[in-house]
């Protein structure tokens, strides 16, 4: 990355995201932005990526990366029924880093920026011993459409929008030591590794399931196991889930013996699928998962029930229970 | 860092962190936080201190590294003329991290939240191979005291708030291979060593220059040479500096043979000193002054002129003029 100062890249930068949009009212080049008030709440919310530990640069390109940087903090703002608007991205790179390649990151979070409709508006870029995209994101709500994770009641179903696995699909086949190329280059390796390049927030989703009356809701970002556990905590309950039920990634199933993957293990434990994990009221299921498909094509799968009590429940197809342990990607315990 | 789970360093966040904070309706622990919004403007700033880059772990203490992480982006809402109101804070540590540092670490963000009366809500924490502390904040200003880089007009008085330099002695000070002991441990020493690790951001004084008039205003972190030349960029005109009349910090000139230093260069080239630099009306500087000495104890000097073309020139003691080089510290050229 020899060869520009820092204003050179700021100026780079500028230009990448050149753009006027309603409500900003200064963006990227001051100490700060200024951007107008909303009539509604105010959603905040951050979250980093460093190399390493959330990617490889050998196996991310660095469009992906930046698309996917954002894209991660579009869906907490979704997992709230919130828009998102307003975006402050710092970025950390080595020396050896090209100045192609944060051009090219900043293409990408141009290119997510411009699919959720939101501005990014300032930052700070540094050096850094490691690749480290820091993203803090400010988006709206309307005060009646907050949805938090804590107001699960006993009785709500428990539903999550489209598949799961997939992202941790791709995760294992783009970290593989030792390629099946025929599993990668099928239609199905390349479903899962788009999955786990490129997912998806879903912001029109979550804002359909706060009108219809979510009692709480979260994305899954962790692994359904864990994260279905997190919201069960904060809303001092527990929760069912019917195995059978949980909405694997068909690709998963296709690649079994290829990647050596057991599915729905993945499905429970795998993180990145940034799907919408949510306790409805059961008289509203129905319409709701209408609505979510023809307005998205996004399918919604009643998984389990929210009871009294705590700690989560898997139910098999022959209806025995046992305990559902907590799997799934926790950055300190590393497991 | 062995021995806890993200939840548990999230549980133990949320307990340094908690308070009631008027118009944060939600704020650590889901996926978001919710605050209020104001009748303001609203100002988006963020910034990150890395580890080897920013600091080292070895010579600053896990409080002040935390309490200045908030405090240079307080400084960034303050060069705007605002009130910082909610921060993002998101961390990565390396698993060799004791958790007692982390928790010094928040500490010190909260003390500085404290202090600025901001309150924060939000953030992230992640494994990574170097410590990152990368900070959003949220801050206010009216429609009408909103001060950007790019308002400065020939003839405005170039004006700076405290001394310059200080920060630069105390961070020559801390790296130093070699320690003359009893320079370090004067209290010229300490006050250098204090200006580097516990900044102080000019709220108030950016609000009282926004006030009376300031037509373009930042805060000086990478040096005032380089600073003032990009606010002149920004408003595409040149200035003059007065070399007598730069406010060095007088710390330096005690310790100036001890630790080898030129006070002046320091003062112009040095970074993190966090005063505020603006352009101020001709007729507006002697009631500006007079207020930030009498509300804040602060010191505001008149150190040149905005003219027009473009460039920085230093004028000597004897009147004589040469181009000012923009000294400082770019994160990518790193001189």
């Amino acid at each position: 990355m020899a060869g520009f100062t820092e204003d050179e890249l700021v100026a780079a930068v500028r230009t990448i995201l050149a753009e006027d949009v309603p409500g900003v009212r200064l963006g990227l080049g001051d100490d700060a932005a200024l951007v107008e008030p909303g009539p509604h709440l105010v959603v905040l919310t951050a979250d980093q990526l460093i190399e390493s530990v959330h990617f490889r640069r050998e196996t991310t390109s660095a469009h992906d990366l930046g698309y996917k940087a954002l894209v991660v903090n579009v869906s907490d703002v979704a997992a709230m029924g919130g828009s998102p608007r307003y975006a402050l991205v710092s970025l950390g790179v080595p020396k050896s880093v090209e100045m192609t390649w944060i051009v090219e990151l900043y293409a990408g979070l141009r290119d997510a920026a411009s699919e959720y409709a939101l501005a990014i508006v300032g930052g700070d870029t540094s050096l850094s011993p490691t690749v480290v995209i820091s993203i803090a994101l400010v988006g709206e709500v309307a005060h009646s459409l907050a949805v938090t994770r804590s107001g699960a009641r006993p009785g709500d179903r428990v539903v999550v929008t489209g598949t799961l696995g997939a992202a941790a699909g791709g995760l294992r086949i783009a970290s593989a030591q030792k390629h099946d190329l025929a599993a990668v280059a099928s239609k199905q390796g390349r479903t899962l590794l788009a999955a786990h390049a490129r997912p998806v927030a879903r912001v029109g989703e979550g804002q359909t399931l706060a009108r219809e009356g979510a009692t709480a809701m979260m994305d899954v970002s962790d692994g359904l196991a864990i994260d279905l556990g997190r919201l069960c905590r904060e809303s001092r309950v527990g929760a069912t889930v019917v195995l059978p039920n949980v909405p694997v990634s068909p690709a998963l199933f296709e690649l079994r013996s290829a990647l050596g993957i057991e599915p729905l293990e993945l499905a429970l434990g795998g993180g990145e699928d940034y799907e919408l994990l949510a306790s409805l009221p059961p008289r509203a299921v129905e319409l709701t998962t209408q609505l979510l498909k023809d307005r998205f094509g996004t399918k919604l799968t009643d998984i389990g029930e929210i009871r009294k009590g705590e700690g989560l429940v898997a139910i098999d197809a022959d209806g025995s229970e046992r305990p559902l342990e907590a799997q799934g990607w926790d950055h300190f315990a590393g497991t």
